[in-house]
């Protein structure tokens, strides 16, 4: 990785490190565009953005039928706006589900790491963009 | 119009009200979704709402290509979350421009309502659903 998406990345972890809740838009089976919050889980420097999911779940379905997601963090009190484009998949993968499990999580899966039917969406960043003051212009950061 | 639509419009403004801007998704040529930071004019108890864009924009062409959008809402201090799916159209309405027109758009559009490229985006709202506690499902409010 150059050398400049490695200072890019790094601000765009730094962007959302504190805005706990995205917003994930996926595209449903009729061409409309849904999202509903989600709680990052962890951003790599390679660019991965890693969630919890039921793996059986309607945004599963969407993402397998079109893996064009987006992630938008808003926090209005800092002017601070981000939005991600990115590609989805799936993911069952035992050892990242020990490695990001936390136990905030039993909200979202009372039955815990161990349950069947819990899983990982990973995103693969394509595009960043962000917008850091009321009436500032985008500022792109990864992939323009 | 019937009743139940119409109280769920309701529920719609109120939950969103209070919300100062929303992250608008449209779909990129490429097929990726982008998100950007839009403050919401008007959403009328028909099921429509209004905001103010550059008539030639990023966003104007996105939708020129595929009408489908999203807007997100979010307000982490009440746990709130609303997800709106809809239809946007192009429109240079000079009575609607008129009608929405507030001094503190000034920030996006330092020509005032006068400048040759201000245009509105009009959303006929499909669907909606929202959050409205830490651990809460989803509630679908409009068109499931
Ligand atoms: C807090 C905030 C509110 C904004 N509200 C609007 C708006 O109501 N309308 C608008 O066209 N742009 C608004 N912008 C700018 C957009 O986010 C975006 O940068 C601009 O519209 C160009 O986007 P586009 O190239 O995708 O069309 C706002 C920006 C910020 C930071």
């Amino acid at each position: 990785m150059n050398n400049e998406r490695k200072e890019n990345l790094n601000k765009l972890i730094d962007l959302v490190k504190d805005i706990d809740f995205t917003m994930m838009t996926t595209i449903d089976d009729d061409g409309s565009l849904r999202s509903r919050p989600m709680s990052t889980q962890k951003i790599s420097e390679d660019g991965v953005m890693w969630f919890f999911t039921g793996y059986e779940s309607g945004k599963s379905h969407e993402i397998k039928n079109d893996s064009h997601v987006n992630l938008s963090y808003s926090k209005p009190s800092d002017n601070s706006f981000v939005s991600v484009s990115g590609r989805a998949t799936l993911s069952k993968d035992r050892a990242k589900i020990e490695e990001l499990w936390s136990p905030e999580l039993k909200a979202w899966f009372p039955g815990g790491k161990d349950d069947p039917n819990i899983g990982l969406i990973r995103v693969d960043i394509e595009k960043a963009e962000y917008w850091d003051s009321p009436n500032s212009a985008v500022t792109h950061l990864i992939g323009f």
